[in-house]
């Protein structure tokens, strides 16, 4: 099968690849795959992964192990750690914390760019009709950002910022918008921030926080940059909470002091509930569709990733 | 009346200072002040503080504003932030986070060093009659304590570690235990570890951290040093959380991402509730007693910080 294959070096090339089997997985046709922070960062030599990359997926089962024959036909998006089920830490807080998990397209195990892709059924969610391929593989950074209605209470009178306008700051907007809460965006980039008030939210430039400082209970950093943090810092009210959402390489200065003081949480929050996504999808409360700015054929994958590059988010269709 | 005071330029002295007058606020005889790992910091210049340091002190009531003139005669302890009331923070957080707050002893405002300190009747608590001067000084950093009760919920089967066995550390897993918690206690210092098994508490080298690993589901940073919070990382399980009571000058180097991924919790915690401190101490559910190292009046201070820098629980009786 045709594949982006990401070599030691950091090198993506378009290559071929064994197309998996269905001894023990399910192997899923790739319809659409987005290109997503991570594999940018991928790219640039984070975790040190080579293989297949690609993590953001909608498919269709073509091929399953006897016992999941049902899943055959279905068109799913999947969650993408894969535990054993046994170690402390899928014990302390489930598969997506197991010591020795394999995450699609970012540890141990090759991902979407690619025109088929294998996971075991108990990954696989079912998307429904409503929903196109496009927007349901937007479900994973969208169950992501749904995460954060699991860890923090948010009801119509949380006042919630937004710190990074890309598109997984947009998915967290939304769904905070969703769950009843006033949203605002803060962040550069004009074409980011001129789409996030298309969709309807109040926007500021990261550079003029300080006229919003201390102001909001619940402030999430999107940003997948360092500085992102300090921006949260300067809009959280004392005694708010900041989610982190940002995985980036590398160390950031930060003075404590201050968040003791104003006795501040921090809470890091990384997948979440796809059924929960999925719902919001198909019950139109979010509307995906504007967050997608390209989709490219799997050979025109140097263009996909410069203008992901460039900020705009862009899907690949790897088997159409 | 006679008190420490420090100048602009970081030079601690005995000295004479008006006493306080009733017009406003109580006045305090000081019986006993015990001296902080904040007071060495201001001392370095921390936060700018210049005028008379302490802030955890026990007293008597020897002179109030006509409408609290009740407290005349009573043996207090005291709240230590005074806020205005009406602005922002103290609307979203309560005095202790008034944006104009002014904190016995560290921020605009004198403190326990004293023979004489003032406070409104507001701040004041009594101290039941079984509790001792020396004790009730200890009421501040044991409230403090307490304030990790407030913020998690922590149960029989909470495993607990505490990060630094200095007197903020012990009073921490004092009051985790007193919820029932087993608590293992790491850090540096053979007296101090030392100390800590003596009080019942398993305890670790912060170097031996690395065999606890990812082991524990709350723990609690009580160092007041940079490296305590890596130590921390170290043994947190995996959507456990991190609750930080250091509050030192400067910037600290934090690889974000593993907190992201492992969705780590990390808490401020600053000040707490003195009511419940109190409780612990009157029915001897907390022994503060072995905690205190030594008692100096106030002439021997010299003698005091020194014994104080060198990592012991010092107090001082500025009146006696």
């Amino acid at each position: 099968m045709r594949a982006l294959i990401l070599d030691p070096s950091g090198t993506l090339r378009l290559g071929e690849r064994d197309t998996p089997s269905a001894e023990s997985e399910c192997v899923i046709r790739v319809l659409a795959a987005g290109i997503c922070g991570t594999d940018l960062e991928l790219i640039r030599g984070y975790a040190g992964f080579s293989g297949v990359p690609g993590h953001e997926f909608s498919g269709v089962v073509e091929d399953a192990p006897p016992n999941d024959a049902a899943w055959i036909g279905r068109r799913v998006t999947g969650e993408i750690t894969v535990g054993c089920g046994t170690c402390d830490g899928c014990r302390a807080a489930g598969r997506g914390h197991c010591d020795r998990r394999s995450v699609v397209g970012i540890i141990g195990r090759d991902g979407a760019f690619a025109e088929y892709l294998s996971l075991p059924a108990t990954n696989l969610h079912r998307v429904p009709d409503g929903i196109s391929d496009e927007a349901a593989a937007l479900v994973e950074p969208l169950a992501a950002a749904c995460r954060v209605l699991e860890q923090i209470a948010v009801t119509p009178s949380t006042r919630c910022a937004v710190v990074g306008p890309g598109r997984l700051g947009l998915l967290v907007a939304l769904v905070l918008r969703a769950a009843g809460a006033d949203v605002t965006i803060a962040g550069r980039g004009d074409a980011r921030l001129s789409l996030a008030r298309t969709l309807g939210f109040q926007t500021m430039s990261g550079g003029h926080a300080g006229a919003a400082a201390r102001r909001f209970d619940l402030v999430v950093d999107a940003t997948g940059q360092p500085e992102g943090l300090a921006t949260a810092k300067t809009l959280v009210r004392p005694r708010g909470t900041i989610v982190l959402k940002s995985t980036f390489h590398g160390e950031t200065h930060v003075a404590f002091a201050p968040l003791v003081v104003d006795e501040i949480t921090l809470v890091g929050s990384r997948c979440g509930p796809f059924d929960a996504a999925i719902d919001l999808l198909a019950n139109g409360r979010v509307d995906a569709r504007p967050l997608v700015d390209a989709v490219y054929p799997i050979d025109r994958f140097t263009e996909a990733f410069a203008e992901a590059s460039a900020g705009r988010k862009v899907l690949l269709r790897p088997s159409g």
